[in-house]
């Protein structure tokens, strides 16, 4: 029997949406973790400390009894002084969409210099920028083409902190290590899969997320950086509930839905490879030195005992099918305290 | 209003599958062209002269009274000399499916090396060879891998005529270029999509087909062949229509249908690129020449007024949704005598 105790496990990405989703999903992560960034995209998007305390609430009252801070975060968009001061104390960071940059990466900065003022005061501020990398060009070259903005930024803006959120090639785990201010999040899925296993024998909606799985390679140098721990990266699910009806409908929204195994399936994938004491920097003690955050204490206990994935989670009217549903895992969470 | 007028279109590579779903796709083929090669891979698969002789009959029964030939191919396996030869005047080929690679090719063959005593009579006896061309490896470099076989084929026996059968990358186009003896099909969708279309904003499973959609400098290569009516290219549709149920469950299942409008859409795109004079050519004049056959006459006109693609064909208890489902195309079938 082996086992590996995780101290303050942390998602440093995570959607939660909103309503009756939250109310299943949120403890789902809550239980096993000790935190997580949430995500803002909402409709409408948190864009207001209001909409962000409010979003917070909604979450508090959902996860009960659990020990766990919601890392909230703001959608970004161009604020005032006075406003990004009064949301600074309340949120981690706030989250960049990059919806003006295109294929041309040039052109990606462009849109990108429109906003400075407020890059230059998160940075003189102390807030942390997170950016979805991929600018609007051929689907397997998006994270590659925005790669450019975030050296442009990375060495524009040298005090803000950025995170290359749930990055998926070669070429990103490349660059993270290029500046001291570039640090990236990973998910489990992008550890595990690629395009192969999306669109190479029948299509697998429920594996299929933005950004879309890569070439072996890619995958090959993500997991090698989570399993050496590597300093700037950290463990980010991108735990993307949607409804079953928008993913075996045709035309399937992008999403994997981990969270309620995603602690379990990394302790098999680092044990797989021998790796299972870099796993606690791999899930929090990364993102407790890049943050500078002290998370909550929780101890969560793992065994390679079998744990089986439902089928689907479902409450609160919601169906959500999860990554390796219905499969047998080798590790289980046996007991969190 | 623009018009033209193509004799005899051909569909050199065409699923018509069997049964209630053979009855209602049959006749939205034989309707606009006058004759295709009918793929064999039914489940048992199409390897005896009687399996070929039976289903040819199934076939012409479907068709009415429609002027169409199916030109009948056989599925690859270990051919004896007396199978042959009791077969050629019964078929335009056979069709070799790597093992595994595509829907029902299970049956397909593991290594070419076993099986060249049959390419040795095939080609001593005029029977074409038609192929799909395509390893195991990674899904966007499976028809690259495939290309030394290809070659190694065309090579080793000069005088066997080589189909690369729905080629889909700019490699695939170069090559068919390179040896007498190797000719390629493209599709429609091919010519159109990449796959951004099928896996770039929502996923597409009525646009996800084996080999899936490649780069867009890929598509450009293939649109620059068919356009320019390359000696080696002919249009094949690879038309496969499924039921529904196995498109927008859980794993889809690959093929896009396009027979109903696939005269139309080609129409449209070839005006589009002020080609329309070498449609001809692409989609029948180059099959009569590699092939040295002679079809059946039919004039099918077609001119630039609106089409609007069904949002799904009916009938015989069978629902397929065609590509461009619901849109309206620029060009339409206005006449056939």
């Amino acid at each position: 029997m082996k086992e590996i105790t995780l101290k303050s496990p942390l998602d440093m990405h995570l959607h939660l949406r909103d309503e009756e989703m939250l109310k299943l999903v949120t403890p789902l992560t809550t239980q096993t973790f000790a935190g997580a960034v949430i995500m803002p995209n909402l409709v409408p998007p948190v864009d207001t400390l209001e909409a962000l305390v409010s979003y917070r609430e909604r979450i508090t009252a959902a996860l009960g009894d659990d020990v766990f801070k919601p890392y909230m975060a703001l959608f970004f968009r161009d604020y005032s002084e006075a406003e990004l001061a009064a949301a600074k104390d309340e949120m981690i960071g706030i989250k960049l969409y990059p919806a003006g940059a295109t294929t041309n990466s040039e052109a990606g900065v462009k849109a990108l210099d429109a906003v400075e003022p407020t890059f230059k005061m998160m940075e003189e501020m102390g807030i942390p920028l997170m950016v979805h990398g991929e600018t609007h060009g051929f689907v397997m070259d998006r994270e590659k083409e925005f790669l450019a903005s975030y050296e442009y930024l990375a060495k524009k803006f040298p005090k803000l902190q950025i995170t290359m959120e749930h990055i998926t090639t070669a070429d990103a785990v490349d660059l993270m290590g290029k500046y001291e201010n570039l640090r990236a999040t990973v998910t489990l899925q992008h550890l595990i899969i690629t395009l192969d296993d999306v669109a190479g024998g029948m299509l697998n909606p429920h594996l299929f997320c933005k950004p879309i799985a890569k070439r072996p390679e890619d995958r090959e140098a993500l997991l090698q950086a989570a399993l050496d721990a590597n300093p700037s990266l950290m463990f980010g699910s991108d735990s993307a509930p949607h409804p079953l009806s928008k993913k075996e409908c045709c035309g399937c929204a992008a999403g994997v839905f981990t969270a309620p195994l995603a602690l379990a399936r990394l302790a098999q994938l680092f044990d797989k490879h021998d790796k299972l004491e870099n796993l606690q920097d791999f899930v929090s003690g990364n993102a407790q030195r890049l943050y500078g955050i002290t998370p909550l204490e929780k101890k969560v206990k793992l065994e390679n005992t079998p744990f089986e994935v439902p089928s689907a989670y479902t409450g609160h009217g919601q169906h959500v099918v999860p990554m390796h549903a219905g499969e047998t895992l080798d590790w289980s969470v046996t007991h969190i305290s």
